[in-house]
């Protein structure tokens, strides 16, 4: 069944269509956009090697000039010289204003991809193929595009949206099960901050650590109501004036504890997990909501298979690095915290002896 | 005598403010914007040498807290590794959304600067306070930020437009005749392109090659009313999507130039000085506008104390090097050709045989 979520955007709306079986459609749906004849499609190679010729044929049969860009996998290959790569191509196959980068992938071939297509020749079209969870659920929508430095996450990027998101769920049958249970953290997150009816429909379900355990219509209603609830965000505030910040909720702490176990051990959506149970057992220690309502998120989320404690990293650590986190304001860190299951505040109000006393608690337990 | 300029733009309008000795009110000016309170001067160090001083007393005197990042002087170093530099100078010192990148320098120091504040932390604030004639006609108004790729010139960058433009153009006393000289090929631009009463007033200079014979009020009226024309130009098409292509004009063969003299041997405004007569010679020789018409612009800029002729390069390799240049679009390359004093066509109908033979003859001569 396919489902068309409009972005409505003041300058740049676009459409995600989430429909199985629909990467063999690519050409036919770019076809109606008037870009123009040139493609360079960014991929790794695992992806690629599962997807690529499907992707290169539906592209080439509606008589575009298709080019490759391969670039090693994983979050440690998201910098700038991965997006150097990018460019390279781009010159070597002369992609001018009128050309498309088609991003194939995950959220760090996402990420970089939309980063180079905002950046060569200031700006040229670009398109989402996610392949992850993570990335139809989350990156691909909302034009957050960029690159790690050494120094913390995504310090480098720009804002840029796609022209269109196609998102096939039938991908993800091949996608590695860790890989899977990260998306859900940014799944149960829409929950937590936008839709309590959304949350609910999880906790009925027997299973959600898993895709094959995962009913195709659950899985259908995972991808289309949290594509959904970003667009609903994004829409109201595209560059993160006040609204937008919401979708960072897990993310403060989260941030820190991928970066500092050097983005492999702890993945995204694994750290977007332990931030979130950070930041629910904050919001009780604050009062702000009830310890049953952070018993419920935190059940959800250890349903989901993920971490629900923290792993043995220096906590002193974690406060520094959240200190130089793209969501400081005046030296202040602003946390997102919630208030009930589908409700969130934007706080920068957390005293530092509550952020270190939860984190402490969450590494011993 | 000040003068403020208004540039207008859907999303981001902001001031130009043209007066002499007013480096030192730049902290007065910024107090206006309601900017965060950390400041980085990005400068090099001839200029901030002389003006440095100047500028971080105004800002702490305002109750800024400045740090600066100081980059190599030349278009040679307008690359990514000096953006990287940028970036690690936001980092160290914990940069934030609200903070401000100040641009203190010409044309390279601006687009960097631009660059780097359009990509830091998804877009922070920058002001440029331009000190050369080229910036302050030029670069520093209408939002063009990036760096050059060995292949190519600008062909990483954003769109990306400062928050105030502060102009002093006392400090012009300092700057080298021959850069004086290069800015002068875009003011001259103006007059061809936009403005034929300027371009007469030119005329009418007994000289045009030295900020020490050229009168203060000439001065002043070149400054603001090449300001002008570039604030009208940008505030009617910001994006490039139409007329701003105008402004392009010289720039096609002129990048192909200085590119292949290796960004020193034939400065920007030279290479654009060169542009322009070979545009105007292929107008002509198109019969798009007149003999005499090519002579008086051709005049103007011999005046100015610009070259009028081709140094000694491979007229294949500027063949080639145009048809990678931004302005390509379907294998088509792009030139803006004037048809009067004060008015240009679009055009990608040039046939190369043209190009080549005026290329021939510019070098003949």
């Amino acid at each position: 069944m396919a489902c068309t979520i409009n972005v409505n955007l003041p300058e740049s709306s676009y459409e995600i269509q989430i429909a199985p079986s629909t990467l063999d459609k690519l050409g036919e749906y770019m076809s109606k956009l008037e870009l123009g004849r040139k493609v360079l499609i960014v991929s790794n190679p695992t992806v690629f090697e599962l997807y690529g010729a499907r992707v290169v044929n539906s592209l080439e049969a509606n008589n575009y000039q298709v080019f490759t860009c391969i670039l090693p996998d994983g979050e440690s290959y998201k910098n700038l010289d991965s997006i150097k790569e990018i460019y390279d191509a781009c010159i070597e196959h002369r992609l001018e204003r009128s050309s498309t980068l088609v991003a194939l992938g995950g959220g760090v071939i996402g990420d970089m991809t939309g980063f180079a297509a905002a950046t060569y020749l200031r700006g040229i079209n670009f398109i989402q193929a996610p392949t992850t969870l993570l990335a139809m659920v989350d990156s691909s929508i909302g034009g957050k595009t960029g690159v790690n430095h050494p120094k913390g996450k995504n310090l480098i990027g720009a804002f840029y949206q796609p022209k269109f998101v196609l998102i096939d769920p039938e991908v993800l049958q091949t996608l590695p099960e860790r890989e899977f249970r990260a998306g859900m953290a940014e799944v149960i997150k829409y929950g937590v901050i936008w839709d309590a009816e959304f949350f609910a429909q999880m906790e009925a379900s027997t299973h959600l650590d898993s895709i094959k355990t995962i009913s195709p219509e659950l899985l259908e209603t995972i991808i289309k109501l949290s594509c959904q609830a970003k667009a609903d965000v994004v829409g109201q505030d595209e560059r993160e004036a006040g609204l937008r910040a919401i979708l960072n909720y897990g993310h403060t702490i989260g941030h820190a504890v991928e970066s500092l176990t050097g983005y492999t051990e702890v993945i995204h959506g694994e750290a977007v997990g332990i931030g979130m149970v950070a930041a629910g057992e904050m919001a009780a220690e604050l009062g702000m909501w009830t310890k049953a309502e952070t018993e419920r998120q935190n059940h959800l989320i250890a349903k989901a298979g993920l971490l629900t404690h923290l792993p043995k990293i220096n906590i002193d650590e974690i406060i520094t690095a959240i200190q130089i986190d793209k969501k400081v304001r005046d030296g202040k860190v602003r946390f997102i915290l919630p208030t009930q299951i589908g409700k969130v505040e934007i706080t920068n109000e957390v005293p530092t002896d509550t952020i270190r006393s939860v984190l402490n608690n969450l590494q011993r337990m």
